[in-house]
């Protein structure tokens, strides 16, 4: 397939490094102020050499790549909320020229997903986003494969940041603030954490998966979100005398959306440590199904955009 | 799709009453002995009841069955070793005919999975066998997406007697005779455990992990077996001493196949207990990726086969 990667962050230098391992062709990519476009393939070692650089990634407009002549626009512009701009009108003007969209922003399935659902319905193209969902994890994939009206249940641990600090917490009766900066000098927190300790990021993918368990539309404002913020380090300590700790879990079950730290057993299948994360699904006739790996990361989070681009190949 | 399902026994049956639900049709049922066709549809209930009664599903010839006109075989008859017979030619029948295959059968593709794949290239049919390895869990598809060539190793527990004898001697303290009665009496062990506890069962999972990653064929003669029938509780104690256990483990790396008892941490992610099953994949850009489910059971294996049936849909 020819790719169109908007977004030339850790996600989008890692499509564009891992694409022609897959079988697939970049012709081209776009950051937010300049594009490179070159219908015979561009090249990815420039490109990355560019980004690495600081630089832009080429000379023309990033117009051209949207542009461009593509099979699957891959969008990978940072997560905005609200109207989802500007990822939802690049979805959409990939739509209306009858081409492919995969995700790995995830504000236009999680804000509007009516809208690029209708959209996708008067397109020839379709739209993929497993990699909106818990990283290199095939929980969208595998949703799909047991057939969403048979799943009854999802939840898991879908923030490494966030659980990264209570793994650390509890490990080591160190308190929030202290873990906290721990994390961002190692790069695990950003400088800005509030996306990821206070539940946002892991409710974005929860009303995701209710949006494709539910077929109807969810957005950020029909989940119940609680953070990790405010929790004390004594309720780790108390957690762990019981044998368990605490974990920041989404769930969504009953047609609701809620996010909140939970007590869960110490050795159990949903207390992954670090920056791991784990899907837990409930089916009807197959019993409980957990997914683990890492669910973040650039080559992680591009491997599950290209096994995207892999199924749109196989239709 | 019109479904035509050979096997009557409890994955069969339960392909049978649940293929309604995921939106297929059965058209024909056969056992070993007898068949029930009708191209407008079988009755699910009248089947299962029949079998429930000790009977025969139908009144015709099982070749009735194979002369259906179906869109997917289902082939969910016992696995048997060296030439795979009788699902190798029921295989073989549906793909001359440019019908797709679907396999709860080891067999064909543990033993001769050359042969199947020759008889894939040539016809208008394909082949799929989810259910074979893991029963619920998605470990093919999950290799089909992230690719092949990408996965560098796979282990994990592939047989859920074995782990439940393994988990039932290190939290008891008990003797293998001892667990392995149990078992038989709680139905998790077959009369004749040979099967499962000399490792034969896991092996055939693992070489049709190996066939799927190197395409090439390798049969149960390629693997490296050994079981559990010989291990000592004292082993057992040995490694809870050291906080670790022992579980049957099964792997797929550097074009080896091997399974025998491996020392795993106690509350590691291989260590699943019961009856459940695991698999492991390390992948060159995306880590390591973990699914845990259950491994066995009619419902859970034919929703593994209705997966399969649902991509051969869509495609």
């Amino acid at each position: 397939m020819r790719l169109a990667v908007l977004g030339a962050g850790a996600v989008g230098t890692s499509v564009v490094e891992l694409a022609g391992d897959y079988g697939h062709e970049v012709v081209a990519v776009a950051d937010s102020s300049s594009a490179v476009v070159d219908s015979s393939g561009i090249d990815p070692e420039t490109v990355i050499a560019r980004k690495a650089d600081g630089g832009s990634v080429g000379s023309e407009d990033p117009e051209a790549a949207l542009a461009a002549d593509y099979d699957v626009l891959v969008e990978a512009t940072p997560t905005t909320l609200g109207d989802a701009e500007p990822g939802f009108s690049h979805v959409t003007r990939a739509l209306d020229r009858d081409r492919h969209v995969v995700l790995a922003n995830k504000g236009p399935v999680a804000e509007r997903y009516g809208d690029v659902q209708a959209a996708a319905r008067d397109s020839d193209g379709s739209v993929l986003f497993e990699a909106t969902v818990g990283g290199a994890i095939p929980a969208l994939s595998t949703i799909d494969d047991v057939g969403a009206d048979h799943v009854t249940a999802v939840r898991g641990v879908l923030n490494g940041t966030a659980n990264f600090i209570l793994t650390r917490m509890a490990a080591e009766g160190l308190g929030y603030e202290h873990v906290l900066a721990e994390a961002q000098d190692l790069g695990v927190a950003e400088a800005d954490p509030t996306f990821d300790v206070e539940g946002t990021d892991a409710a974005l993918k929860c009303v995701i998966l209710a949006n494709v368990l539910y077929d109807r539309e969810y957005t950020l404002a029909d989940a119940e979100v609680s953070g990790i913020a405010d929790l004390p380090g004594s309720a780790l300590d108390l957690a762990t005398e019981d044998g368990r700790t605490v974990r920041l879990i989404g769930e969504v079950a009953d047609g609701e959306v809620r996010v909140g730290p939970r007590l869960v057993p110490e050795s159990g299948t949903l207390a992954v440590t670090g920056t791991r994360n784990i899907v837990q699904l409930d089916t009807e006739h197959a019993g409980r199904l957990n997914i683990s790996g890492r669910g973040a990361g650039g080559p992680e989070t591009a491997s599950a955009v290209l096994a995207d681009v892999g199924r749109l190949a196989r239709r």
